[in-house]
């Protein structure tokens, strides 16, 4: 594809949220929710099974249950923290799922194209891999029609189960908030609370064998060296993969 | 982001295949290896934990052994088919693993970011998810370089572990054939071999609540019905999708 695509892909990839406070709260537009949607029903799949089903909730009530529970699961977290972890813990805002006026419920049936799936063979988890290719499509989707999509990861697999009657062989995946945003936040939002900070590529790249236990050794001279996952640097990774598209 | 490129994205989303027969051997330039990695790094991942680790096989013996046990494995699976899907199996093809000259191990480090993976506290799964991203990043970002990508999954997990050398605590996720190609198919190798057929978006969306068992009513009047997910039409996605982005 031409240059000015490629660089203008990187730079989506690199834009891309999971956005926690800035939805508007405006309606998501129809026409783009379908291409995001169709842009995820075209993920590769094992076995071309596409095991992946989208449950669109815009029922508040529904949406209002989900996040009651899901701040009781934060309080359970938030009980395992300690001194800064818990304070900088309690900043992190997970008010999208009322802020934002549509959810997804991205789900994962073994039991599509069973009994023989190819290439599940061997691999159990080949199919839930395949939903996760196909919630990349729709976030990086919706990231280039201007919309945000913010992952809520903190609840019990059986509430949501139950919330939307998901029958017991079909797992629930994600619950992912969506819909337009007032900007996209530079910087990740738990990097900006000091949470974590992004490692450079180099940690986590590897020469024909995974290094040997503790990991020391980045393959690439050009990055800066890190001592392991936890010791990362704070340079900007944006500015870092905007030189890269431009070489 | 443009127009343009909204709609040279979704292209992109439908233009990507799973490789299995059209890599013409020839070496992937560093710096668009470089380019596609830094695609996967910037993915989401749980409470920024970045879990992910590549690994580049190049040296030709260790593709081998990889492929001798590959290709064990479908003799396995090859021996649970009958008939028709015995004789559609036998034509798929497994050589990219030899005809590409790059290979990229995925894995996952449940341990990089503990003990308190924010999200990871209810959903045990989402540090894997992560990962899966990841992939989709890179796959994505290589179509765009004009590379194929080609996921092999016919393996053991032990005998990959082995391979390369990952360590206990970490999970292979994929085995990723990568490198120039001469052509990227029109249609799914898969669907091409009447193994399956692509489904219809409606048949995987649904309002408010996933659908009572069996699913029998897909969600938007304009689409085909579709009884079962077993059930699909033979029309074409890329189609379908071409119209959808031209609204």
């Amino acid at each position: 594809m031409s240059t000015d695509f490629i660089a203008a892909f990187y730079e989506l990839c690199a834009r891309r949220r999971d956005v926690r406070t800035e939805f508007t709260g405006a309606p998501l537009p129809e026409d783009v929710l379908h291409r995001i949607l169709t842009a995820a029903h075209a993920a590769p799949s094992v076995g071309l099974s596409q095991p992946w089903d989208f449950v669109l909730v815009r029922d508040r009530a529904t949406r209002q249950r989900f996040r009651d529970h899901v701040h009781e699961e934060r309080r359970r977290f938030a009980g395992e923290l300690s001194g800064e972890r818990a304070e900088t813990f309690s900043r992190i805002s997970v008010e999208g799922i009322m802020e934002s006026t549509l959810s997804i419920v991205v789900t994962y049936d073994p039991r599509r194209g069973s009994p023989a799936v190819l290439g599940r063979h061997a691999i159990a988890d080949a199919g839930l891999y395949s939903v996760c290719l196909a919630i990349q499509n729709l976030w990086l989707a919706a990231t280039a029609e201007g919309l945000g999509i913010g992952w809520v990861s903190f609840y019990r697999e059986d509430f949501l189960r139950e919330l939307v009657g998901i029958p017991s062989a079909v797992r629930p995946v994600a619950w992912l908030c969506a819909g337009p945003v007032s900007e996209l936040a530079e910087v990740p939002d738990l990097e900006r609370h000091r949470w974590r900070e992004r490692m450079p590529l180099a940690a986590v790249v590897h020469d024909e064998r995974y290094p040997a236990e503790p990991a020391t050794a980045p393959t690439d001279a050009a990055a800066r060296s890190t001592a392991s996952a936890e010791r990362s640097t704070s340079d900007s990774f944006v500015d870092q993969l905007d030189t890269d598209t431009r070489m």
